[in-house]
Parts: structure tokens; sequence; C-alpha cells
């Protein structure tokens, strides 16, 4: 095939690239002690680096590793400079290991590599616009009068629905579905099997059965959003679903018609919301979190994982648990109940006694 | 491509079709107050409609909205026929403005058009039968001896198993999987990513492995059941399982082996349904509720949500909370534990005090 | 099309072979009782199981169906051998009923055939290596430098990244996506929409943004694991996602970056387990189980259905309940509440009586 859709150097291996002690340290603005000449060309946990690869220390916890880590290069917390590890040919000490990698990482290993262009399997529609440099994988369907913008990159089996419009240098990954109503910003990254805008759960029963209340809204993706494998984001019935700009979204969530999601907001795993409720900027939902609809979630609150929320949450709280309470209420009762399990005996006697 | 597999007029955008506020009127037995020849194109929220949108006000609670709507249109309960709202061209008073949407949205949004006919690169298997006027999409694949009743819509990359029976006028949204043992009825419609008859989860543990049970039943989906993005129905292992007639179901459900659900229900996102259980006629279970395999939920029952149900539920109850009780139940225990945590030091002391 | 992909004769319908009930007596050393040469060719349950179908009954539970029950061979428990039951042309006494079932159904449903062969509609990328006797279906992507063992099994729509590799006598269902990382061993089954070595849920925010950790890390799956419809399993941020040999998941489940699950572990529909956890050997998720990050899950706990769990869980123990607990604790909590809530008003006035 065409390199079109490939995602050739992306998987995990590494040397493509190659980093000394040195460059590592002044990439991050690092001291080296030891090697400067020693060489990675991967980044690796510390139980498994070998003379290649790169890897960090940066927590006490893990201290003990370094005794028996065989990395190449070691990047290390400076309260941690010192620990023992004989084997590492050198380390290089850094005020935020983790952060680190972040800068390494690129380094080391070259982005996936594509060539612009259509593959001929694809199929487009009818009055298709395409920007420069886009990139049209294997088997993807364009539908009617959809339009991508520069630079983005439509990978194998997707489908793009009629009227879609797609910004910049937007990544969808195969089995992605758009439905028509999909408004996409730039650098929106979708993950394989996501489904946007399909229509929302709307029903109004009537002589004798339920009937489906026609999905006419849109599903606005700002940009930089990140959305994860198998989520399922649907359309607005008359108004809109949106999601702001720079919110990342996990796997398996679900987002019923007419949500609107703020900026910068963090949604885990399985999370659902239902219907035509409000989430403010920057609030974090952990993993299989509930929201039923038609509630507003005020900016910057928490909710814990598994938390079921009924009602409004007042901005920069931490809520959990069902019904959901702010966290420390929530706390308390758990603690309250299971000491009342040893002394629910003894209560029952005592009410006895005083009503008898 | 050919039109195939395309909803070209889907996108929310309207505009195909106009009505004025007179014929607005007559097709929903409304009463006109002010211009009877407003034009309207397309239905939009008040707050960002404009003059060629229609609009609703349903409830006293968005009626400041009115105020400043711009709307071409709006539909008004009677009870607010006379709020303010001096830019608004027309209103139309009619007494459910939810339902009279109904009517009028069709006359607006004309249905997705599509020309009957196989897309070229749709691959079909050996002893194919399909009815009249049925469209398959790009890159589908129908397998050997599936039969696709009149009138059917199988969109692009539909997956149709060997064997697999379709009704009349269904709809199998994109990358929808059927597996062999599928069997739909009439106007059935699929969303994208749904998985129906795969594999349920059985297996015995034998010499040393779990041993997957085969599975040989069907998944029998009645008709005019609604299917949402990404939910998984799995085939039975020798029993069926069976969908029934009118029922809805939404995104991310998960529905186990052999199990039955009744005709008219509505399964909200993300519900799990563990194997074997028996779900009754006109269920609802709201969204995230689980239920647990081998049990009975009577008809008419209404589930909370995220509910946990372990055991049956008699027919016409609401039940809520983990374990799953009668509501009533659920809101006297939550209310009393959270008394409970203000109280638990001084019923300590008390009890210390009588012991002692 | 040709066979490639197809699932000819899974469709439940049996009838491709035929067995007396002298040949299945004696496949899993039973006993006949009737009429040793009645001949079934399929598999039913008691309630509308044919003259030419192999049914059981194995609990007194279900005995009384066999009284209507017009089987050709019913397979009993010895302790319900003499259950009334006319019209059945032969009963089959064997131990374990259930288990002569998968003895049986192979011999009765030949497995699914298909031609070895690459679909000449799918794309092969650049030094891709197939082994002997490899199927692949229709439109399947496999991308450059990856390698797929004997005998292994691509159907219709399944996209295999780059450098992917799969082991033996794999089966991949339709539209199932591989990103560059995942490392599939031998016989292992993945079903439709599964998407493996998806980018891991991991940001720094930094410049008001939250900025991407590049994952670099694999997807390890083990020989004979089994992945449900729809799962997603992310790659490792750097160290690596592995699942353990003989596992079993089910639909819908969620696996985050550098989780580590053991060997024969059964993890049910809808869990969720979020990142760096470790799960221990033979361990048992029920349905909507949540785990959050960085806990140990020890060998052979189980967790109740929803239990939602926040922190390690010893070997061999059974916990359930949010938050979670052993399960005998969480059942004493769960009664002292309900009692708790007929007796709240008494314990108030006591209180008030002694603090008064």
């Amino acid at each position: 095939m065409t390199s079109a859709g490939t995602h050739a150097t992306q998987d995990g291996g590494g040397g493509a690239r190659t980093l000394t002690a040195a460059a590592v340290a002044s990439a991050v603005w690092g001291r080296v002690i030891g090697d400067a000449d020693a060489v990675v060309a991967a980044v690796a946990p510390l139980d498994r680096a070998g003379p290649r690869d790169l890897s960090f220390l940066a927590s006490a916890r893990y201290a003990s590793l370094l005794a028996n880590a065989r990395a190449g290069v070691v990047l290390v917390a400076p309260d941690l400079a010192e620990t023992e590890g004989a084997q590492v040919k050198a380390r290089v000490v850094v005020e935020k290991p983790h952060e680190a990698l972040l800068t390494l990482i690129p380094r080391l290993y070259q982005p996936p590599t594509r060539a612009p262009g259509i593959d001929p399997t694809a199929r487009l529609g009818r009055g298709v616009t395409l920007g420069d440099g886009v990139t049209v994988g294997a088997h993807a369907v364009i539908e009617d009068a959809a339009a991508i913008g520069d630079g983005s990159w439509i990978e194998s089996h997707v489908v793009v629905g009629s009227g879609v419009t797609i910004g910049r240098d937007c990544r969808l990954h195969p089995h992605v579905a758009l439905y028509p109503g999909a408004r996409l910003g730039d650098r929106v990254q979708i993950h394989s099997g996501a489904r946007i805008a399909s229509d929302g759960f709307g029903y109004v029963f009537r002589e004798g059965a339920h009937q489906k209340i026609p999905h006419v809204g849109r599903t606005i993706i700002e940009s930089d959003v990140e959305i994860g494998a198998n989520t399922t984001i649907d359309r607005g019935s008359i108004d809109d679903t949106v999601i702001g700009a720079g919110t990342k979204i996990d796997n398996l969530v679900h987002i019923g018609h007419n949500v609107r999601i703020g900026k910068l907001c963090l949604i885990m795993a399985q999370v659902g919301i239902a219907g035509s409720t409000h989430v403010g900027d920057g609030v974090i939902l952990a993993g299989q979190v509930g929201l039923s609809g038609h509630i507003e979630i005020g900016k910057g609150a928490r909710l814990a994982a598994q938390a079921g929320v009924f009602g409004d949450v007042p901005a920069g709280e931490t809520w959990s648990g069902y019904p959901a309470r702010p966290h420390r209420e929530s706390l308390r009762s758990h603690a309250a109940l299971f000491k009342l399990a040893g002394m629910i005996r003894g209560l029952e006697k005592l009410l006895a006694r005083s009503e008898g």
C-alpha cells in the first residue's frame, strides 16, 4: 500500500535516532554524572532498560531498582542523584525527570511518517474539499460536501459523513465515524472506533410506540481536543453538543445530546454524561462517573471515580460517592457506616430499653 | 462515490424546505399571533435562533429567553402565549410545543436521500438475497447466504455475517457488525459500531484452562428496535438472546448471552445486563445500571441510574442504589446515613456508658 | 466474494452433522435410556427442542420442563434420570450434562470454514510477513512490517498497525484495530471492534494546556487470551501493558496504560482498570468493577459486580461495594444501614435526652 495511513515508526521500538548523555543533559538543562558519551536510542523502565536505553528515577520509592539497573542513561531527581547504581553508564540530574522525558521522547522517536495523498481505495463524494497536505488512508469514505483542512490525516476505514467539516492538522485513527452534523476544530485527535454526532437517545411515547425525536443539532469539537477509543458523542437534538477547546476524553465515554463541556477538562474512561448537562471549564471527571441530565457542574469541580451525580456541583468542589456529596461528607458517612456495623446490636438494645 | 450510503441532508443545517407561520399553525392545530407570512427554514433553540428559524418555548423556566429572541416563529404553550418578546415575527400557540416540533421537523428537513443499489466496492458472498430498493454502501461486506429485506439500507463498512437475515426498511449505520446468528425484524435501526451476536462470555475451567463454551444460539432483534453506537449484544449459547419489538437501546450498552428483553423498553447508556436475565415489557433502565445474571425484572419496573441489581424486581416498582432496593427505602437509608455521620460519636458514648 | 472471512456454518442452525443417542452416549461415557437410534442434528433448550434436537437437564429447578419436552435426546444428570418426560425419544445419563455438551457441540456444528489466502481487496504494506495458511479478509489493512503467524485468520475490515506481530492460529473478527505496539501470542481471539494498543490517557499540564505524554510502550497479549467486542486496551507509556496467558476479557472493558493482568483471569463486561494497576493470576472481576490506578489485586482475589476499588486487595479474598471492603464487612454494613433507617428517629431522641 502507499504509506497513507501508516504509523511506521510509532511501534515503541525506538532506535530511529540516538542521543549521548551530554546531549540529553543539554536538552533538559541537566548535569551529567558519569560517561557523557554514553549513547541511548530508546526509552525503557529501570527494571528492563538495557545499555542503549534511557530511563528515569523520579521517586525514592523506586530507588532500589537503580542498584541493579543496566540502563545507558538515567534521569534522576537531585535528591536521588547519589543513589547507588554501579552498572548505569551515566546519570543526568534534572529537577523533574518525568517532564524531562516529555522533551526527550520526540528526539528519540520520530513522529509517524506518512505521505500526503489520497489512497486509491478511498471513496470521495461529490463536492468534497481537501486542504493542502491531507492524507486519506485505505478504504476511507468521505461523503458529499465534507471539508478537510490542511495537513489533516484521515486514517484507513474512517467514515466522514456528508457536510462534516474538519480543521487543520487533525488526526482520525482507523474506524472512526463522523455522522453528518460533526464540526471539528484544529489539531483534534480522535482514536479508533469513536463515534461522533450519532443520534441522541430521545423519544416521545405516542400511539403506543416510542417515537424518535429527529436529531438536527450539531456536535462541535473545538480545537486541541483528544477523544479516546470507542467513545460516543451524540449530536444535539435541536441545540448543539459542544466539547470545549483543549479538553481530553478517554476511552468508552458516553456524552449525550445537547451536553456542553467546557475547556481543558479531563474526562476519564467509561464516564457517562446524560443529555443537556453542562460541565464547566477545567472539570475533572474520574473513571465511571455518571452525571444525570440537565445539571450543572461548576468550573474546576472534581468528581471521584464512580460518583453518581444527581444535582448541581458548585465550582471548585470535590465530590464523591452515590448519591454524590462533598468528598469530606462522603468519607465521614462511610467511616460512620463501617463503625455502625459493630454497634447496631447494642443500639437496638438501648432503644428497646428506653422505649420499653 | 455513488450516493449509496450518503446522508446528504441530515447535517442539521436544514434550509431544504420552508414553512410560513400560517403553515406551521395549520400543521399543528395552533393559533398564529403576529406575522402569519413569516418564513422559517430550520429549527434552532431560542438563544441562537435567527429570523428564518423556528424555535419553541415550552416552560416558564426559559421564558426570559424570549425577550431577546430573534426567531422567525416560536411555538409557545398557551400559558406562555403572552410572554414578552418583541423581536419575534410570529408565535404559534399550541398545547405541546415539544410534540409539535416532532410534526414539523420532517417538513423542514427532508430525510437523507440515497440511491438504491450496490456500491461497486461492496463485497457480496454466495447466495446472498437482496429485496427491492436495497442500498449497500461503500466497502460493505455481505457474507454467504445473508438475506436483506426490501428497502433496507446497509451503510459503508458494515459487515453482515453469513446466514444473517434482515427485514424490511432497516438501517445499519457505518461500521456495524452482525455476526452469524443475528436475525433482524423490520425497521430496525443500528448505529455505528454496534456489535450484534458476538460470542457470549462463557467458559468451563477444565484441565487448567478456561475452555470456551461454543455459542450456537441466535440474537433475535424484533421490529422497530433502535440500537445505539458501540453497543454490544451477544448471541445465545444454546438458547437465543432476544430484544423485544419497539425497545430502544442507547450507546455503549452490554447485553449478555441468553438475555431476553421485552417490548417497548428504554435502556440507557452504559447499562450492563449479565447472562440469562429476563427483562419484562416497558421496563426503563437508567444510565450505568447493572443487572446480574439469571434474574427477572418485572413488567414496567424502573431502575434508577447506577443501580446495582442482584435479585428479582417486582413489576411496576422503582428501585435504586447498591444493592438495589425499592427507591423509598434507598432514600431513607441514604438520609439516615448522612445523619448518622453527625451522631456517631454521641452514640458511641451512649453505648460505652450503658455497657460500662 | 472468496470465502475468506466467512463463518459459513456458525449460524446456530446446526444440521450439518448428526449423532444417534448411542453415539452421544459413547462420546460422553453416558448410559442410554430409550431409543438408542434417535438422531439429533442440533442443540436446543428443553422448552423449544424438537425431535431432531439434543437438549439437557442439569438441575432439578428445570425438571418440570421435561414433562412437555419434545427433544430427540436429552442429557440428564443421574439424580434426574427418572424425571417424567414421555415425548423424549431418548435420554443419556451423564455426570455433568453441561460439560458433556462442550464435547458434543463440536461434533454437531462444524467449525467455520474459510479458505486460506488474501482477499483481493485487502491492502498489505511493505515488508509484511505472512505464515502458512493465513486468511486475510475483504478490505483488511495490514500496515508496513507487520508479521502474522501460521494459520491466523484476519477477518474483513481489520486494521493491523505497522510493526505489529501476531502469533499462530489467532483470529481477529471484523473491525478490530491493532495500533503499532501490539504484540499477540498464539491462539489469541479478538472480537469485533476491540482496540488494542491505543494511546493511554496521560497528560502533563504545562503552559496552559494538557500536553500529551507520548506513548512508546507496547501492549503484549499472551497466548490463549480472548478479548470481547468493543473492548479497549491501551499501550504502555514507557513500560508495557500486559495481558497474561489464558485470561478472558468480556465486552466493553477498559484497560489503561501500563496495567499488568496475570494469567487465567476472568474480566467481565464494562470493567474499568486505571493505569499501572497490577492484577494477579486467576483474579475474577465481575461486571462494571472499577479499579483505580497504581494498586495491586492479589492472586485469586474476586471483586463483586460494581465494586469500586481504591486500594490493594489481598490474595484470595472476595471484596465488594463502594469503597470496596471484604465482602462480609460490606454485607454487614448494608444490613446495618437498612436497619438504621428504622431506628434513626429513636436514636436522635436518645441522644437529645442524654445530652440535654
